[in-house]
């Protein structure tokens, strides 16, 4: 693509590069710090290492005045983020360390004021290592290897060829006391989530010392037992009710592989490639590969990536005036149901397994269409540095529709623009799960934020009494009913940071317009619009109204547009508009209060990054970061706003979801979209459009 | 395109060739009828004459044996509804003519099944000529010349060159005892819609000679007057108070042009083409032009067309099975809401115009992308016959993102499927509104049925208290408050027509898991599914759950697929799944009652094709078609079932509606989607499409 002109020479949100983190990597190793640290793929539980080494966003002052001035004010001070997980405490601390580049400067503090408790319990920490389980699963599986043979036909051993694999449940803690997991035991075939076997062990893992990690609990078939010598019992003697035989257990497992189920089948012209977006006299979008920065018609941005979240968007701007100073996803949710003590006790926050660390290369063609142009991404963990070559895309392509049309007989009132859309793309991978994360910018100043998700369900095992927990996909495969939950972070700035929070309602009212008289009686039946400013942040936790009937508004209340209304934007509920369903389980208590809600809006804090953090995940009764605590009753009128918008997805699994769940029902969106923002419509400047003569 | 290959060698829904209408007008006029015809173009309003001619569609039995086993089966009993004006009544009537071709046999026959009235006034009679309005205006207008030249700087005398043009607003009766509208003088510049000027006259339009029409009231700035002289009166003598001077009127009126503002503005890279869709290896969807026959890697399905409505789609295909008979829009309102007479009288039901009828040819590259196909459409009205080739277009696209796709470490799990979407569209323009039907076919077997809506607002005359009724556009204009509400009749047939209704929700529920104990507590929250079979029509006029936890879904209770999960689809919402806000307000009592609900589930009948009539406009009070009395407690277990879907949008009028509204926020949708209908997603079956060895 052509070479962008970013407003400012530097990208002051980029991640770090290989080199920053090499070099805070080796600052870290001096001695004169007392650190201690061993290298992160060598390390025990009990020692100290590095898990992280990230960016940390600047102050926005600081970042606004270079941005705007970039010439004659100096770059914000650099400083990196690093987690250690003290191993020999144990307890995890986050550190600034900065300034960047290291030089004698350079010092590292810890960071706290963005955590609502005093410590990070080591029990929640991350990026637990496969292998550090090992141990434990040779001690309680090998001694079960005939039974389970016997019972599922497959076995564990702790050996490549383990023909059984353990998935864990999640949370492991409530408040860091304790780290213990439901495994779940899975044929080891392609697609495993959806091979349950019913096999069920209640594993603690507390401690660093993982010889002294035991099984407290076994359950199968919906008995439970307190070790593996009482199921042995229960087995041999024959008080154990088994399941009913399974024959398909031990049929041909490639129903859950990607394959195609009957390579001779054939739609027709499917032979035939599809069709394929091509700009004939070259992108229209400019990329700068160095700095991250993006523009297209009018539209420009930054990029910035990290472990926690993947991709961020930055000081979004369209015709010259900044829309958005941060859009970037926060946490991911998904809380299951189910008969069984995995489904039933599992709340995944995916923010713990890293939505950038899990990003993979993007399947070209396919991923993104040919055009697409690929943006690498680099993030650190304990076990060393990732960079993924394919991990953002870009590419614009014709929505199909004209953005505006009409077809009218007065001269100049025929016509259409191109609804053309530029779309920037990130995949995360968790597991079984695949979130592609899409930001799709538009002509007329219009932003869609949509997730669209696929990959493969975490399964159960079906029987008749599932009944009500999701529905089966194969003879005794089940998805398993649950909830998507996903924030954004959106700041945006209405004409500088001083903005208000507008509602809107619709409701009918009944009024006298006498001149009417008896056709149609002087009362008026009608719709009329409440539009009233949401002043305290404690009446910000916002769902949709009512048949949609209303919405909400970031605006600035001392800024308007000819017309003499408050110039803003809107945040547009698109597809799947929901919030999560369970409210007050013990799983998902405190660590995830925003998914109660469609949005909600509070004033913008350097101590509020973020709506969540990794460690939530283990701390649902005291989380790391207590997003109830951002609304704290402080006014909301003309002051520098953040909203927190969710999307989602009730998921009720269905055959249709095997292999992979489809990205066109499995999606959710919100649109950023200009509210009197401007005079007009402003794509009636495109030059792409017609104007004809009524015939 | 290639040549496609229907399951039968006739589309039994297709429109009347010109032939057809030809020698059926031909017939009616052999005085052997009695029918004492005037030629539309020559009728009084006092003569007879024929107002429609259209194809009526076979008795569904009839047709599905014929498309079952054409060879051996005889097509259908071809007939046509004809309306009739009996101007010498006055009244209207319906009438089925046939068998066609026209012969001896030939014979016309009262419809009168299908309505729910025993007359159909002609006071609801369709397609006011603007001429017959002439010699009124005249009457009324050219007196006031003076007047409004000083007040607005126009006037109107019926003339070519008028200054001043008239809309009216709806309806213009209640049960049909009288023709009375509301008219809004606007400028008559190009987007006049957009220039009212404040000046409201009620005009009476009853009986068939217009020279007894007559000016009932005039309403300026609040004021409201017996008439012409009344008015004159009160200008002269100074009481009349006058609106503030509106410089704003008199200037440029070009903004409501679809000019671009500023010739020499022109974002980075605009000039360049933008990318176009290309199927290097030739189109893939088949297209019998003939029969008006659609097919496209699986999907296969007729159209029809006819002046109410226009596009339809028929006996709907996917891997050889019927998914859906009859796919349907039926009736399209808008409610408006303002301080003025007209806005705050007026709801449009677009049927009335003819939305088949309203279509107009399409803009090749704009309205539809480079590589579409169009297909022709011919509509008979009391004029003539209207031939518009580019009536419907048919393109396919890249989605942008894969159907499903996962990145994973096991063989044959890490690939990926292209999503391709085969369009089928049309557009009417009724007058002021652009609407852009859109089927969206999708290779899982999901249909996406969009709306999207351009065009321009009606527009009132924006003063401070109009605050509440829509927002300024310019100085003294406004866009006025309204709702969409659009009906479809989806007549799924799930493996047969005898289907059940199921109505799924989730809600939390507390069970006792004994496993879980000390961490978690043995209570565990979480969701849970319900589905039950909706038995009776009268509980069929759904709305969606709260928080869309649920839906609703058409099975097949007697046939379930492999995993024994009963077999359908899901209609799931999509864009803005809203209803009309506003009930019982008299102008829309009880002729669209389908609009108080999101969906409505009935008992098919061939006495209940459709949910609407065009006369319903003008007949709140006592409908032609009522909705509501399909629902007469019926059962609706394993029948044959409609779907009757809503789709909207509350349409809060912005400075970015003008010069047109923009389709991307002005867009509503649901899907039709397999639930549980495969025994998997049959999309991984697609050719095009990726694995991978997980790197
Ligand atoms: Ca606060
Ligand atoms: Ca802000
Ligand atoms: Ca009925
Ligand atoms: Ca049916
Ligand atoms: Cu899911
Ligand atoms: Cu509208």
């Amino acid at each position: 693509p052509l070479v962008a002109q970013p407003p400012a020479p530097a990208n002051v949100w980029a991640p770090l590069t290989v080199e920053e983190i090499a070099s805070i990597q080796k600052w870290l190793d001096e001695p004169a710090l007392g650190l201690n640290l061993t290298r992160g793929d060598q390390a025990t539980l009990s020692d100290n290492h590095i898990f992280l080494i990230d960016a940390y966003q600047p102050p926005k002052a600081e970042a606004l005045a270079y941005i705007e001035n970039p010439s004659s004010t100096p770059r914000p001070t650099k400083y990196a983020r690093v987690t250690i997980h003290h191993g020999t405490v144990p307890v995890i601390k986050d550190y600034l360390v900065g300034p960047l580049p290291i030089s004698s400067k350079s010092n590292m503090t810890e960071l706290t004021e963005v955590y609502h408790r005093d410590d990070i319990p080591y029990h929640a920490r991350g990026a637990m290592v496969a292998a550090e389980l090992t141990p434990l699963v040779q001690k309680i599986m090998v001694p079960l290897a005939d039974v389970t043979e016997e019972l599922f036909g497959a076995s564990a051993r702790g050996l490549p060829n383990d023909t059984l694999l353990a998935g864990a449940g999640g949370p492991w803690s409530f408040d860091g006391t304790f780290r213990r997991a439901w495994l779940s035991w899975r044929r080891n075939v392609a697609g495993p989530w959806l091979h349950p076997v019913n096999f069920f062990q209640y594993i603690d893992m507390s401690g660093t010392d993982p010889a002294q990690w035991k099984l407290l609990k076994i359950v199968y078939n919906h008995q439970a037992f307190d070790g593996v010598e009482d199921f042995l019992e229960a087995f041999h003697n024959g008080t154990l009710k088994r399941l009913p035989e399974r024959p398909d257990q031990r049929k041909d497992p490639s129903w859950s592989t990607r394959k195609r189920p009957d390579p001779d089948y054939r739609r027709d012209l499917d032979h035939l490639p599809g069709p394929r977006s091509v700009s004939f006299a070259g992108l229209r979008f400019r990329v700068d590969r160095e700095l991250q920065y993006v523009s297209w018609l009018g539209w420009g941005l930054y990029l910035g990536f990290n472990r926690d979240m993947g991709l961020s968007l930055w000081d979004i701007r369209f015709r010259g005036e900044r829309l958005i100073y941060e859009l970037a996803p926060q946490e991911a949710i998904a809380q299951y149901a189910g008969n069984d003590p995995m489904q039933s006790t599992t709340a995944w926050l995916d923010r713990f397994f890293g939505m950038g660390g899990s990003v993979r290369d993007m399947m070209p063609g396919y991923d993104c269409p040919h055009e697409a142009v690929y943006l690498p991404a680099t993030t650190h963990s304990g076990i060393g540095i990732i960079k993924r070559d394919r991990a953002i895309c870009i590419f614009e392509q014709d929505s199909g529709r004209p953005i505006t049309r009409h077809t009218g007989y007065s001269k100049d009132e025929f016509g259409a623009v191109k609804g053309y859309v530029l779309t920037i793309r990130s995949i995360s991978t968790v597991g079984n799960y695949d979130y592609c994360f899409d930001y799709m910018f538009q002509v007329d100043g219009t932003i869609e934020v949509r997730l669209s998700a696929s990959g493969y369900l975490q399964g159960g095992y079906w029987e008749p009494k599932q009944e009500g927990y999701g529905a089966p996909i194969r003879e005794t495969s089940m998805g398993s009913l649950h909830d998507h939950v996903i924030n954004y972070k959106v700041d945006l700035d209405m004409v500088g940071t001083k903005n208000s929070l507008l509602q809107t309602t619709t409701a009918t009212e009944e009024v006298e317009h006498p001149w009417i008289e008896e056709d149609w009686g002087s009362k008026v039946i009608q719709q009329k619009i409440s539009r009233t400013y949401i002043e305290n942040e404690d009446d910000a936790l916002l769902k949709y109204p009512h048949n949609f009937q209303g919405g909400y508004a970031i605006v600035n209340k001392e800024e308007t547009n000819t017309w003499g209304t408050v110039r803003g934007y809107a945040i547009h509920p698109g597809y799947s508009p929901v919030y999560n369903t369970v409210v007050g389980s013990k799983r998902l208590l405190n660590n995830a209060n925003w998914a109660r809600y469609n949005l909600a809006v509070s004033r913008r804090k350097e101590t509020e990054p973020t709506s969540s953090s990794m460690w939530n995940q283990h701390l649902p009764g005291a989380p790391v970061v207590d997003f109830h605590k951002f609304f704290d009753s402080e006014n909301i009128t003309q002051e520098d706003l953040v909203a927190w918008v969710n999307i989602g997805m009730h998921h009720l699994p269905q055959a249709e979801d095997v292999p992979n769940t489809r990205t066109n029902l499995a999606a959710s969106s919100f649109f950023l979209t200009p509210l009197n923002y401007f005079d007009t419509d402003v794509s009636i400047e495109s030059i792409n459009a017609v104007i004809l003569t009524a015939p």
